[in-house]
């Protein structure tokens, strides 16, 4: 694999650094002009400011084909009305349109790695990868207590498994991904875990997102989902758990001494109005790794990290104080917390990291004036800043264009056509 | 003042038209192809949609300098230690490049119309009115129960009340803008009653931001602030009210009475942690004018009102549901509520409305598929799809473009490196 030197790049504290990439990794980070190496590929840095690529621990990217269905619709209303019926009638080709226009932006606004749950996920491995972007995909695994289901969703979970085997690049990585303690039956979640330690995957579940959700398997199980699934052996450093919204304080310690990995969902969390918010406060100071998600476009409506970003930061000001969170904090977890909980060593610009950054444009009104760069990702930055996305030293954003841009927009405006014309509903 | 053709445009609610602006006003809009006239100037709309230029009814524009200046320090040191001894520094070349950075980002972010409160307004009127942008600017009316200092800032506000009637654009109108109860004298309150009512112009000032300064007005004044302001005379239909968070059911139902319009500005509330949020339902069932804003750079920190209307939406879903505001509720909040406020006939695409608009392009990812424009515009909408600006039918940005960029982006890093270099604290 070829070098890549970036030169006198800003950095986030300030400074210029030249920056050698190899073999996928950073090899080299050293004073402005202090690299002296003869390579082919360089992109001088002098107008943009380089930062770790940011990770999206939990998302439903096919659904970007559903943005803005319905969505001031009571929750129930709306899943009934209009997602459901119009999941039940997407077909692989609607589910790789939505994913390859997902893929387009978030590379856009300057994610390098997802997490992913949903549909048919085996079919949309050698696409993902197409796109360049790192990945980590799982079946969305629900049974809904039917055997025959659970049969199913068990072949799908291991095609996905072996769909990301032949792969070659090494970007794109399986998941399990049970949806949720109240839609998997115990075996079926039993069956899960298995897999994962066999295959030494991440495990992918929603964990009490509602109130509702909270209450119901009290009344089927005797305890909240995080004592549930621990119960049942599920819980453990490999398993990110989305929104995490209604914790007791044995649910936090729970996930501490499991070292189970949150997935924060703020602005999916407030646009669902799920009753809460994470309580970030008690599970930081247990020291319980929070890493940042944005949730299917469906329920955001955006898959724009940088957004995230300012909402965790404003919601945690809103609900604890001030200082209750720093931008960098808030950064890291939009980064190196979210690589490492989704085992893999990026979200750093450090030697020997995996080479997966991202360059902004130091002159966009966001960013000006440059008084403290980190505040300004976090709070200022739009994510149309991002002008180069390289992931494992590959370039696949470059001054803004992404490859096919035009024809994955036209593909994905056409699926959705194509599926909403069905819907009677809408 | 010459024509302007926009042909074959995308509307939020479907369809396509041909508009066409005289005067600076919407003259004809018709079903495309409809409008058949000669004229040079001619923009083709195929790949954008248009909907009515932004209005951000309360900001510190030249606040932008101070972007992202010890935002982690709790509001009294963050004010103490950083913002009033820079702002105690401030020079008018600090003030103008501030000011121009600001209509720099509000035009590309599709803000047509601000409503400002600063320092040294009167020196930014042909600075502002170069700009293309329409904007009302206010002296920050500041006596600290200081005599001498009123006098001052009687003058100041005079000032610029002067500079404005010699704007012969029209785009440029004065505010009054008393800072507060809390920082103004009841003298201080009652000239700036009268001279509004003198020359017709609206009141800008700050009330109930945070619970301290309820709590210091019923200490002071027996009362809470709108109650304190509605006793000696100073509310009316003609008063934006910023911020608004600590209401009483007596104060909104004055503010009802009076009919003054609330500066709802979501994100700044969050960021200074103000304790509460705006009381969207109660307002709304009363039927006050909500209008949002940003505020200043300094609380926000970006002056994106694509952004406020996201975070209003959200707020409003969070505390009292997902059918308590609809997309396009929001919407009618950020263009048609807050030029009606500010006494101006904008903020909608319609027959004899002042031509005040933005062109987005269609094919951004954030607004792909177009399953409803509005949602998408609410909820998912970059600013950055922002292609076009047109003001009173002057083309302000064009493809993204706005006159003199790079010089403002110089100039206001130049100026903030300045300010902050004699900043030992910093």
């Amino acid at each position: 694999m070829a070098q890549l030197l970036i030169k006198n790049i800003h950095m986030m504290d300030g400074g210029r650094k030249d920056i050698l990439i190899e073999e996928g990794r950073f090899s080299q980070i050293e004073e402005a002009g202090k690299v002296r190496i003869e390579t082919d590929r360089v992109i001088e840095g002098r107008e943009h400011i380089v930062m770790p690529g940011l990770c999206n621990t939990h998302t439903h990217a096919a659904m970007t084909l559903l943005r803005g269905i319905g969505d001031d619709l009571e929750l129930k209303r709306w899943l009934k009305e209009k997602i459901w019926p119009l999941e039940a009638r997407m077909k692989i080709e609607h589910i790789k349109a939505g994913m390859e226009l997902a893929c387009l932006e978030m590379i856009k606004t300057g994610t390098t790695l997802f997490n992913d749950m949903y549909f048919m996920e085996s079919d949309c491995v050698p696409l993902v990868d197409r796109m360049g972007i790192r990945a980590i995909l799982g079946e969305g695994f629900i049974d809904a207590f039917d055997e025959h289901l659970e049969k199913e969703k068990r072949a799908e979970t291991e095609k996905v498994i072996n769909a990301c085997a032949s792969c070659s690049s090494g970007r794109i990585r399986p998941s399990v991904a049970p949806h949720s303690a109240y839609t998997v039956s115990e075996d079926g979640l039993g069956w899960c875990r298995d897999l994962a330690d066999r295959h030494g995957c991440p495990i992918h579940i929603h964990i009490s997102e509602t109130g509702k959700e909270v209450k119901d398997c009290i009344r089927d199980h005797g305890s909240t989902p995080t004592r549930y699934l621990e119960d049942i052996g599920l819980l453990g450093p490999d398993v990110i758990g989305a929104h995490c919204v209604h914790l007791t304080d044995e649910d936090i310690s729970i996930m501490k001494s499991r070292e189970v990995k949150i997935s924060h969902n703020p602005i999916s969390n407030m646009k669902l109005s799920v009753g809460d918010i994470l309580p970030m406060r008690p599970l930081m100071e247990k020291g319980v790794t929070i890493t940042l998600g944005t949730d299917g476009a469906a329920s955001n409506n955006s898959l724009d990290m940088f957004q995230t970003m300012k909402f965790t930061a404003l919601l945690s000001r809103q609900r604890y104080g001030v200082s209750s969170i720093g931008a960098k904090r808030v950064l890291e977890m939009a980064t190196r917390a979210g690589y490492l909980s989704l085992g893999s060593d990026g979200g750093e610009i450090k030697v020997g990291r995996l080479a997966d950054l991202i360059l902004l444009d130091r002159n966009h009104h966001s960013l000006v004036p440059d008084n403290d760069n980190i505040s300004n990702i976090v709070y200022s930055c739009s994510s149309s800043t991002v002008g180069y996305s390289i992931i494992g030293g590959e370039i696949i954003m470059e001054d803004g264009v992404v490859n096919r841009e035009r024809e994955i927009i036209q593909n994905a405006r056409k699926a959705a056509s194509d599926l909403l014309s069905g819907d009677e509903g809408s």
